[in-house]
């Protein structure tokens, strides 16, 4: 059973990233593991930690009903997302790694942040890089 | 039946692309357009010209060979590669667009070129980047 990596993130980008995730876990029977990373500390309060951990119930109850074998990682290490996705790959030897591209409000552009550009460039598996839609 | 557009340049990353892109519309059974796309004019010879001919005439056989109902597109008309990835997925409503990232020799390293980058931020679909595997 293949394996398929996703970075999520509470946001257009990582939820589109999941969706995406998910239909192609479904269509290959492969394996879903979805990685909610933070680096934790200052940037995290604990409204922040409850509002993450709700979403990923969501989430974790979304891939059962649609029945795609999943787990749910939230790493909190003090790494950057894209060292924790990247590491994750390797370990489960993923066939490929789902990542949601983010606008920059209140334009609407793409960017290709730091983490994104990584990944791309540093994961040993194809990056499958898909775009939330315009508001 | 869905449509995957491939950038195909007679390079690793090119050839890697595209087997990656033959396997998942072989997958989907989804239709293939491959486009091998040339500025044209003094970046390319006569002698190019034969060889990038020889190497689609393969690339049609081994497609024909596996079962995939595919397209080749030979585009010369002064655009970059990206635009005519752009312009080529929009017109056939791709489900995504297959690029190949490229190592830069001799160090080997994986660099993001401007036509990736402007793919992977332009492209109103999915971008599935690949790499060649290392020397």
């Amino acid at each position: 059973m293949s394996t398929i990596v996703v970075g999520y993130v509470p946001k257009p980008e990582g939820r589109a990233a999941l969706q995406r995730a998910a239909e192609e876990a479904r269509m290959r029977g492969a394996r879903l593991v979805v990685i909610n990373s933070n680096r934790g500390g200052r940037s995290m309060d604990s409204d922040d930690a409850i509002m993450y951990e709700q979403e990923l119930d969501e989430v974790r109850r979304r891939l059962s009903d649609d029945g795609v074998e999943h787990e749910v990682r939230q790493l909190v290490r003090g790494q950057e997302p894209a060292e924790d996705l990247i590491a994750v790959a390797e370990e489960t030897d993923a066939d490929f790694i789902v990542i949601g591209l983010r606008r920059r409000s209140p334009v609407g552009k793409l960017v290709l942040g730091s983490n994104a550009q990584r990944i791309l460039l540093d994961a040993h598996c194809p990056v499958f890089a898909v775009k939330a839609a315009e508001d």
